[in-house]
């Protein structure tokens, strides 16, 4: 068993990156050489936080950005690593928050262990990170990333703060989103054009294709949540609802329908079970939220596709715009 | 009401950095500017992180190592900041691992919210922590930080998986607490004496310092948790019991008795409640227990002393001598 093997358990995201394929198995050779410990406790706490590995969406948007860029370097590998940690943080500490049971098919390190030691995990795996980016020889990296994580942890604080308010407006929602999940895409795109030279104008094209991405992404995610399959998807679904964290279909929904309706929704709203997820599903689906959500996301989609115009044609590019497409028709 | 002073709560731990009076108030503005934030709930909360302030001990170290190694810096004043962001991340966290419900004769934010608030708030202040120290001009203090808070994480982790384990030895568990509490003492020194652009011999004897000081330090904090009063130490007692964390005096009493007298002690250690506590310590005061985990810190005080001989005398230089008698003398 290796741990290579292990994390990369999503083949059909992973086929994707073929361009930057043997820099991504190098990511997890930095991964694996790094997150090594002496102490055999810390040790299986971090390999477990790995195993359950999943598409590594940032370390390849890093590496592909670079590619598309001009060329893949040392320090991209060192970043992608970097990244893909301080995702697995957030990840670590978001089931500490959202006390998840299911994700990516796995346990997760909360119900193997307390919340303790995944808060500590977390930690560890951030900490790490910034550890890693300043082996850099520059600062850049640090404060692009330091800037980026804390914009992250502000839109997850504020997410927290909607929870339950029901009157949350769509440009409120974009501008929660935009920090938990967009921002994150958008630094890797950046580190990636910028450790290639490119030109600023580049660099900044870059940043918002992964901004852009990143909202698509986000909107396709939580769209998924309320009406996806949980076969298909491998975690526990309606897990928004559950934690009243009004998204896009609901808020359109609530936007455009009568009181009457608004009251029997917030009454679903208030309901557990999948029962009234699927009663609610239907009801957006019926209303037209969630042919809006999914159109406000194909939006963002095609605003990333664009920004990718200024960026020279090659087979890194053209695997971007195939990410773009799928993350807002994937059911996983 | 002002940040500042509502901050710098423990004046006679404060008077004592009188030598760097100017610059502990400045690293006070830097905190309060760093850490506004747009949105009112993410405000609410990081300042209610700190306004739980205490004595400020990791800035001082670090001030003062500056100005006994030579000048204090504009750079100084940032990474003052830095260090009690971290410590202050670090703290925030704990409270979502400690349950403890009185902290530095406050609520804490883990009370007024809830654990999901207080996960964010601890990534929040770390993400912001690295994100200032990249905002100087090397990668210096990007690594020096990033590697000490990492062994910090490991520390923590170490002493979870010690819990319930009464068999620990005394280099365990010496080695766990020069994890968790010296190593960043330690970092706040060395960098202090590095941005004073002392020479290396200088550095590592801040360094070797700081350690020993952080390691007197803790030792006399668990000594406090047995054996200290409620009223005068300003938090809850005897939680380290309650974790089932064994801790010097703890260890030493069950290393010196007889098998029955194990027994009976290990039967005390899983009651709850103040008697036990009180039990256990008349224990440990009889013992000569007490004494020694007292003894042990005093020889850790010694080397850290031993380690200022080095150093030109100054004013800073007397403080940080006196910083050093009353870490193992203290009662809050």
């Amino acid at each position: 068993m290796t741990f290579t093997t292990q994390a990369l358990n999503k083949p059909r995201w992973l086929s994707l990156y073929a361009p930057v394929a043997n820099e991504m198995l190098a990511t997890e050779e930095v991964l694996r050489s790094e997150l090594q410990s002496e102490d055999p406790y810390v040790d299986q706490l971090v390999k477990h936080a790995f195993r359950l590995g999943g598409k590594r969406l940032r370390p390849a948007l890093l590496l592909l950005a670079a590619k598309a860029a001009g060329k893949v370097t040392r320090e991209h590998i060192v970043l992608a690593a970097v990244v893909e940690m301080i995702h697995t943080a957030t990840l670590v500490h978001d089931d500490v928050l959202d006390e998840a049971t299911i994700r990516r098919h796995g346990e997760t390190i909360n119900a193997r262990n307390d919340n303790e030691a995944s808060v500590l995990v977390g930690d560890f795996l951030f900490t790490h990170a910034f550890s890693l980016a300043a082996s850099l020889e520059t600062t850049f990296a640090c404060q692009t990333i330091g800037r980026s994580t804390n914009i992250v942890c502000a839109g997850e604080l504020r997410q927290i703060h909607s929870r339950g308010n029901y009157s949350l407006s769509e440009g409120e929602y974009l501008s929660i989103i935009d920090g938990k999940t967009a921002e994150l895409c958008a630094c890797c795109c950046r580190l990636g054009a910028h450790y290639a030279d490119s030109s600023a104008t580049i660099e900044d094209a870059f940043d918002r294709y992964g901004r852009h991405l990143g909202l698509a992404f986000q909107i396709a995610d939580d769209l998924l949540d309320l009406v996806g399959e949980e076969s298909q998807a491998g975690k526990s679904l309606g897990s928004d609802l559950k934690k009243q964290k009004p998204t896009l279909p609901l808020i359109q929904l609530l936007a455009t329908c009568s009181e009457v309706e608004q009251h029997e929704i917030l009454a679903l709203c208030h309901r557990e079970g999948s029962e009234a997820r699927h009663a609610l599903a239907a009801r957006m689906e019926r209303s037209g939220a969630v042919e809006y959500a999914h159109h406000r996301a194909q939006e963002h989609a095609a605003q990333a596709l664009a920004e990718l115009r200024a960026v020279p044609d090659s087979g890194a590019k053209g695997v971007l715009a195939e990410l773009t497409r799928l993350v807002v028709t994937r059911r996983e």
